[in-house]
């Protein structure tokens, strides 16, 4: 087959595939330094290509309200809040962004991309602060409950090392977390267990990719469950 | 016994029951109009007279992210906030409450006395709304994780009809709430409902107090419960 005729067959099935109506909720998730930015700029060049009708988000902010709220969890250090005030404050974030952007998008038939979601709720707030089992349970219950239940199809977790991680934030120092070592050892380690224990606790699919390959063998792996899941439909 | 004598053995009564450490979670709430204020202001009073070392706070509000919450629920008619937003920010507002001020309190071996509280969110966020049986169970569930189960012993609620508490509020039209007369008529239901179905969702006790009759006989009655809470120390 020539390059022009694979490229119009490609271009007719994406389409087609369009047509059946190629649904879904992804977010992507992942400690600092994990390389989920460049990730999603994979993402969203593979869902252009195919031609999956898609809008993408950010968790938290994206809504007037969202702004507001990031910008008080991450710029005004003066304040003080309480590890279950942060909670709450990243979840009134969430519900606004699934009131007023996620679940209209999902309502209109388009994929919805989002980068972090509930997931890193339950991992910052919740693994990394030493939060038991038991925590952890009602952290996903409590998160389900502000978002009326519309949680993600999908969800890619990178998986990198700190030590890889560091090394990569080395490159930027203001994007270093102020928190250390161990801290973010325990990040990668709650993005481990909350994947390994997301039946029941969480619906839909969740991926754990390894991150500390090339940037295109961790896309490889997102491409071949993206793959999977659009023909499915 | 004469008035001087009465006066000094009731001094040396409050002492000794201050020694035996009379510590309570006192909470007071109820629909607009219902004459809460002036209530605070006697339980206020008795609370002096009895000796009894106390402080007082009102939900939402009395932290610096309580008042900003608090000014962005109330003052910020501009910005978007969904129903399940709203109740996040009040569980925010609230967890920091319990953090930096009534815990902190309590563990010092005061009394607490808190004008309205979680059952506020349950019957404004929830019943009001129209909830149903499920999501009112989930919102006193979500409530008590945010406040890692720092709930009131005691929780007095004043039951007014909204014909008589909308008397009350015309003196002072400002204060009317715009949501008009069915939306308190479901708020009052909705705190007969909350108090009815208290065991089990809350600990503690609630009293429902009609607070239809003159203030001075509603905090007898208010009056009575203290009395008998405060010997039982």
């Amino acid at each position: 087959m020539t390059p022009r005729k694979a490229k119009a067959l490609d271009s007719l099935k994406a389409r087609y595939e369009m047509k059946k109506g190629a649904i879904m909720f992804i977010t992507i998730d992942g400690g600092d330094g994990s390389g989920k930015g460049l990730q999603l700029e994979l993402i969203k060049k593979w869902l252009v290509e195919r031609r999956v009708d898609f809008v993408f988000f950010r968790d938290p902010g994206d809504t007037a309200l969202g702004d507001l709220i990031r910008s008080l969890l991450l710029d005004r250090s003066d304040l003080a809040i309480c590890a279950k005030s942060e909670l709450a404050l990243f979840m009134a974030s969430r519900a606004q962004l699934v009131s007023e952007k996620i679940r209209p998008a999902l309502q209109e038939g388009k994929t919805v991309l989002v980068d972090r979601y509930l997931l890193s709720t339950v991992v910052y707030q919740g693994y990394a602060v030493g939060a038991d089992e038991k925590e952890i349970v009602r952290a996903w219950d409590v998160g389900r409950i502000l978002v009326d239940d519309v949680m993600p199809d999908l969800t890619f977790v990178l998986d990198c090392p700190p030590e890889i991680a560091f090394q990569r934030l080395n490159r930027k120092r203001d994007r270093i977390e102020s928190k250390g070592f161990e801290y973010h050892l325990r990040v990668a380690q709650g993005y481990r267990d909350a994947v390994k224990n997301w039946s029941g606790r969480a619906p839909g699919e969740a991926f754990l990719i390894d991150a500390s390959v090339p940037p295109e063998s961790v896309f490889e792996k997102i491409k071949d469950v993206l793959e999977t899941r659009l023909n499915r439909f």
